[in-house]
């Protein structure tokens, strides 16, 4: 037998049936029409923003992080709730733009930024986040070619990284950003060529849980801020001190602490170094914002045992949920937060094993996991579903498709 | 320095530049107007199945597994020269048949079938491989309901695996077929219920490298197909030997010797159990036939230095080939082949890694690979690209979209 993931707070039963925004998830999927089916919360996420906003300094901006979910309505429940909307192509600007979202609230980061993706957020006023001198040169000669001032900020690779993260995205050779040591003199030229400098995009790792480790990242990073810009001469107008605040997906995964993390960052923003007193900071937040509050449904359409394990077939599967299969950046697959959600709360268990609809023994969403004994007909969640879901499976696989997304 | 896999052979260089179908890669990709591009090769393919008529038994079938690739123009190309096309989804069917597949020439497998998918398939004729009891059972009551005598063979979990494939089917517990020693009672009911019974798909284990594990798994796949008949009573119209046959992805990787497999495989053909003696056979091979056929190409657009490492930044990435990131199904992360499409030849060489465009230091296409010095605007050609590539890498990742996809 396996763990499985914890359930995410604010998810309960009526009736021994999983309720998302007040309804039952049988109901939804039936009104729905046909699982799978990915369901997202707006109380959870009018929830997640609202813890975010008691815990985190007032004067803290919060953006989100689209990638991490770029569904229409999900963007659009969230936007004017945060402080900014940070993306990663000119897709995501796009989707942005078409969803109401004001450019001069975005700001773009991404290693391999093409031209035409420069120029569309070059003219709309996006904050480009450069990740190399090259990328400078291309946006200063694009904004000189369109007569406009592009605002420029510049990502910088950290010599730290923040410890105990799911990925490492400073603290050595990355394809993100510029090296601190070369940073001074980029930002320099990029005042002296007359753009519009808009300071520093700082990312040191993402998925973490360890409120320390955040803590002592944040520190970092504006020491390494104040450091850069007391070298530059210029005070940064702001920072983007990054993300990297993880969700418990696993069994053992303790919720962050964020209010351990709000009370280190107002105390050090209340100390800021001299050149850094009219800064302003941001966090950049995707996966902590949107991952609880969406919940992958999906209707088991076989149960079948095979050398005395029992399989719970459903029509889902990692097309829709790779990262739950464990085939996303993990190295050993672990259990996501798993249930059946219309036996939510039934004593009456057995181990069993939930896979997907595909060929292929990768399609797993729940590996040997102790479960309320199930049935053709009934229906699995799959939580933690409201980040790096839909958009990041591969859906057209073996023919499948799209899931449906709903936001209630 | 992390090395590269083989190149596929049938890929050569012109004015020191990767040619494929008689033109340049560069010329090929301006002519597309844009990268990333996915390019197949129907000599390629040509070439491929060629090799397999010369190697394989005369009176064995191959057939094409869709699942590999099911681009429309490149299944149009592979259909003629083969004797079946196999599915794993309703939305495979509408392809297959949207391109000109007489569904009677196709079979259709995966172990999470919907009523919707079972009716389509029975209505037009296609086989279908049981994966269950309880889908024969959804299976016969839908052909009742149709008035249409369902195709129907049965889908058989061996006990035994293929050794050294890259993903096992058989040899356990597992969500495909049904237990071998289930299946002669499962198969007296079927034709007692008057449905046609087609006979046995036995899929052991696939992406082996190894011609003696092959030979094996046939061998063995024969016997039990011999021993089920024997106990059923009736020979079996038709046994799907299954795939298994490996490409050459990464360093040390050597070819499989298609031709020992051909040898051993006729010597058992020709001395068959009695029981068999008019049976008809088949092999169904997807990565094998179409995955050497296909180039994924996509232009640097940066190239940095972080920490003494050199990247080059393309406008490709995991999202249209996440395999290649080791990010599908791989524990240990191995270089595929990857080279400088036009500085093919060239001795001027650096280590460098090559990364997509993404946001994430998952998306990685070439890891500390020495290759030929290159600069921004070259290309990078990413073998091994032409199965599991676009339809099973998370497409609309970071809002990136498709690449597009030519036939030459």
């Amino acid at each position: 037998m396996k763990k499985l993931g914890p359930i995410p707070q604010g998810y309960a039963a009526q009736n021994g049936e999983l309720i998302i925004a007040g309804q039952c998830v049988s109901e939804i999927a039936a009104a729905a029409g046909s699982t799978p089916l990915f369901i997202y919360s707006k109380d959870m996420l009018d929830g997640r923003i609202a813890l975010l906003r008691q815990s985190m300094p007032q004067k803290l901006a919060v953006h989100y992080a689209m990638k991490a979910n770029p569904f229409g309505p999900f963007l659009q429940h969230i936007y004017p709730m945060v402080d900014g909307i940070d993306i990663a192509s000119g897709g995501e600007l796009d989707i942005a733009i078409k969803n109401g979202v004001d450019p001069e609230k975005i700001s773009f980061a991404g290693p391999g930024k093409r031209d035409e993706e420069l120029s569309k957020a070059i003219k709309c006023g996006v904050t480009i986040n450069l990740e190399s001198e090259n990328e400078m040169a291309r946006a200063i000669a694009i904004g000189r070619q369109l007569n406009i001032i592009p605002n420029l900020a510049v990502r910088v690779n950290p010599s730290f990284d923040l410890k105990g993260s799911g990925m490492k995205m400073g603290g050595g050779a990355k394809q993100f950003g510029v090296d601190e040591e070369r940073v001074p003199a980029m930002v320099r030229a990029l005042i002296d060529q007359g753009a519009n400098w808009r300071g520093f995009h700082i990312f040191s790792g993402s998925q973490a849980l360890s409120a320390d480790a955040i803590i002592d990242a944040q520190a970092q990073t504006i020491n390494l801020a104040a450091r850069l810009c007391n070298e530059i001469g210029v005070p940064a107008p702001k920072v983007n001190l990054g993300g990297g605040f993880g969700i418990a997906y696993f069994p053992g995964d303790m919720p962050l602490d964020v209010f351990a993390i709000g009370m280190a960052l107002e105390e050090k923003l209340n100390n800021l170094p001299p050149i850094l007193q009219n800064t302003h900071f941001c966090i950049e937040l995707g996966r902590y914002i949107s991952g609880e509050a969406g919940v992958y449904v999906t209707k088991i359409i076989d149960k079948k045992i095979s050398h005395g394990e029992i399989f719970l077939i459903t029509d889902g599967g990692l097309h829709h949920q790779l990262a739950a299969s464990g085939n996303f950046g993990t190295v050993v697959r672990r259990n996501y937060p798993v249930a059946i959600a219309n036996k939510f709360e039934s004593t009456d268990q057995e181990v069993a094993s939930v896979v997907g609809c595909l060929c292929t023994p990768l399609d797993r969403l729940a590996d040997q996991a102790l479960l309320p004994r199930a049935e053709i007909g009934d229906i699995v969640a799959v939580f933690c579903a409201g980040a790096y879901g839909a958009t990041a499976s591969p859906s057209a696989f073996l023919g499948q498709g799209h899931a449906q997304e709903i936001l209630l």
